[in-house]
């Protein structure tokens, strides 16, 4: 178990693994809010789920779209289109032998924009907020990847 | 290449590699399985694929959602927001050195509630059949960050 | 960080690297493409983005969904529901020893394969186009997955 002790103990990719964690359970928080907007709103999608809040004819009305629901639903799959290249690219980055701070510098933006792009989408904000925050998060990783393919390029 | 040979001997490593590839598989299953019922209901979201099945007027009418189509594609969705987070996190954790007994309860559980809310959500079984299985594997992903976090926080 | 360096400097890891990248990188791009399309389209799902385009009446009209925009958004999300198992089983395969030459032929029939559906799914070409290269992509991770799970089970 050296080596997995070693790799494990590389300041960068614990500081990776530190950032990819927090930003993961952000995301992950965005299944809860939906079912918690799905069920004050009462706008639900699958049938079994009305069951529980109606029956009969009551029960149809509730299968329906809620704005703010499917504004909850558009941001968590921002989040998944963003954080699975993150996820991929940070990680190879963090095993490519990075400065620490330029890393911690990528991760930071990463992780920071994430959280603004969130709370751009659910206030919601006025426009650029939320698509300066996007951006701000697809170039930290264009900008892993940049690094990655330049320092070793293997087709 | 001794290094690589230690880390993938390692036994916790080599129970994630299992478990997240059975999981990731399970998932990979339901496009086939959408496929199927796009073909089998006649709804097609794509004018190229109707081309296959009918022509003229008749094609339009194949372009329509049908709601078991729509059950596969949520139960699809709902994989990717659950499994992408269980894939990053429960690779960092693997490599955090946990004991084997927690960390193979911790992928059982997951992969367990993964395959139970699949089956609880395309049968379907009344709730809260689904709502638990999902519980069940947000519960695991949220023990294992907690544990990532609280072992090796590095900000 | 000997470890580190050694397990970036085994060419199949270095290979995988290289072709994750890309085809993340590609999919990244599908981002700007529906803002692209959303954009010349005038076809927004957020109030908050109309406003930048039309005030009053005439923003309500631009709330819609657009053929075009859908078509990018569901070949989107089809990368990401490919991608993800490429990432997880395709780094855990590279971590498994396999022989350069094998594990090269999987990484390029992958990436050509999501590189041939998106350009099939956009131009769009006829079928089967999108549906054979989707096939190529799923047969290039399976293949890769029962390597894994039949050289180092660990249940």
């Amino acid at each position: 178990m050296a080596d997995v002790t070693d790799l494990i103990d590389s300041e960068v990719f614990q500081a990776f693994a530190t950032y990819a964690t927090i930003v993961l359970l952000k995301m992950m928080l965005m299944s809860p809010l939906t079912g918690y907007c799905r069920m004050t709103r009462k706008a639900f999608s699958n049938p079994e789920d009305v069951a529980m809040h109606a029956k009969g004819d009551d029960a149809k009305k509730y299968l329906r779209t809620d704005a703010t629901v499917e504004r909850v639903r558009r941001c968590h799959l921002n989040d998944l289109e963003n954080i699975v290249p993150f996820l991929g690219i940070g990680l190879l980055y963090a095993l490519s032998g990075p400065e620490l701070d330029t890393a911690l510098f990528h991760f930071r933006i990463f992780v920071g924009s994430r959280i603004c792009h969130t709370f751009s989408y659910l206030v919601p904000l006025p426009q650029p907020c939320r698509a300066v925050s996007w951006m701000a998060g697809m170039g930290a990783t264009f900008s892993m990847a940049y690094r990655l393919l330049s320092t070793g390029l293997r087709l």
